[in-house]
């Protein structure tokens, strides 16, 4: 018998991808979790049977997510990762030299665990002397923590369940007062092709709480579409203006898919997508 | 009983597409034509099982791999469309007031005639009286046609059957021989996650018989990996410095995907596709 790992992302619409094995398959106390070994994308960590994870494309979104803010901002020295628990973030963000502190908040010890278990990346990151996770609500988190951090990502699951609060008001203005006074976050904003509304909400709240604020994107082979918006809001930098391509260049680091050029290209928006976020329709 | 098409792009990966309705299935002299409608994605057409157009998407492969080269053409007055049957690519030739002729060469009617009686572009774009059809081996038609064209765009299917040979350096050649002395060449160059050696085969020979050449991509959702590569290559015209913003803008033009941003983003290149070119394993 085949066995096939199904998603639905639309009505009648999803990718199929054929499993070699079902590693793992439990439920912690927040969510579904499951991991399995396909036959093309190695090893795919699903959340409520939605791909969150897959060994072979994963290093798009981990780039996205992480270089554009932290080669922005002069000197990122303490960050924080909100969800990701993977720890594929993490990892991105220890490559950079001037980061000194690395925090994850985790709200599901159950994603951190399987993913010990199973992905390369996860427990080496743990292990670097600069991180520090705590499994606990991200949101409870940042209540405690003002003026604390240079850089936020928040690497969070979709607006629905538990995760719907990380799409909030609330949830961003505890971002803003725990970032310092130069401070930048960046997160994921959904799929804007299926679900346009989503990035447009964020970003009119974030317009709203921080003088620089932007919707970016970026590709992401395995999540619906194929690619993905991101948004980045910061007390100081702008993405574009403030960001020197040298800086990357002389960093010496060598990532799958970010390089200085991406960067400026992650900004440009297409024409349906730049008339959603200004209220007129495609 | 559902009815679903199934799209394998892997050896154990592809998407699933819910279908409304079967609404035409033949085959034509070369290939197997199929048009149905699907519950998400509108109509969609099939050449031997794969993707070629769906109503919902369309406008992304049919923006990018036209406009670029005709914003940076100073007048492109005369285009040929080399495939690209559906005339979606037409369509978006005749948006340019500076094109005096459009001449489309598709080798199978067959694709013709389906998408005339389903797709509302089709039609209306070889009326227009600027348009010209040639039912005809584009391969043939190019040896007949010497210093002609300011534009020639591919829209070709993949690298494999009847369009393997538009991959190849006798094509290069017949294109290179049909253009005027200033002229441009565009066309698809696969997906460049999945077959990362087509685009990188077809930059080297475009490399050596051109003075300028790049590969750019694309997003394109219901491809393989959602994204796609493109090829450009000119006697004369750099995509990148000879390209003027301003003129998208005041071409009063409105496009789904394209813009001004969207054509520089275009010419970004994922690290791991940089080092491909470049011959370094990633």
């Amino acid at each position: 018998m085949e066995n096939w790992y199904f998603e639905n992302q639309l009505t009648g619409f999803g990718y199929r991808m054929k499993i070699k094995e079902n590693l793992e398959k439990f439920r912690s106390e927040y969510q579904d979790i499951e991991m399995m070994e396909t036959y093309d994308y190695g090893k795919l960590l699903t959340l409520d049977g939605l791909v969150m994870v897959t060994e072979r494309d994963e290093f798009f979104y981990h780039d996205a997510i992480s270089h554009p803010s932290l080669f922005v901002h002069p000197n990122p020295e303490k960050v924080l990762i909100i969800g990701g628990g993977d720890c594929g973030t993490l990892r991105e963000v220890l490559k950079h030299k001037n980061v000194k502190e690395a925090h994850l908040c985790e709200l599901d010890g159950g994603v951190v665990y399987v993913c010990k278990r199973h992905y390369s990346f996860t427990q080496p990151s743990l292990d670097d002397k600069r991180s520090k996770l705590f499994i606990q609500d991200g949101f409870k988190f940042l209540e405690d923590n003002k003026n604390e951090y240079d850089v936020i990502l928040v690497d969070s699951t979709d607006p629905i369940g538990e995760a719907a609060k990380l799409f909030g008001e609330n949830f961003f203005d505890l971002c803003f007062n725990a970032l310092k006074s130069d401070g930048i976050l960046a997160g994921q904003a959904g799929c804007y092709l299926y679900d346009t509304q989503v990035p447009v909400d964020v970003y009119k709240i974030l317009k709203g709480k921080f003088p620089i604020a932007r919707l970016y994107t970026a590709l992401t082979p395995t999540y619906p579409s194929g690619f993905w918006s991101f948004y980045y809001a910061s007390k100081k930098y702008c993405m574009v203006k403030d960001f020197d391509k040298n800086r990357v260049i002389k960093s010496g680091l060598d990532f799958d898919y970010y390089n200085e050029d991406m960067h400026l290209s992650f900004t440009a928006l297409p024409n349906f997508f730049k008339k959603a976020l200004e209220g007129k329709s495609s």
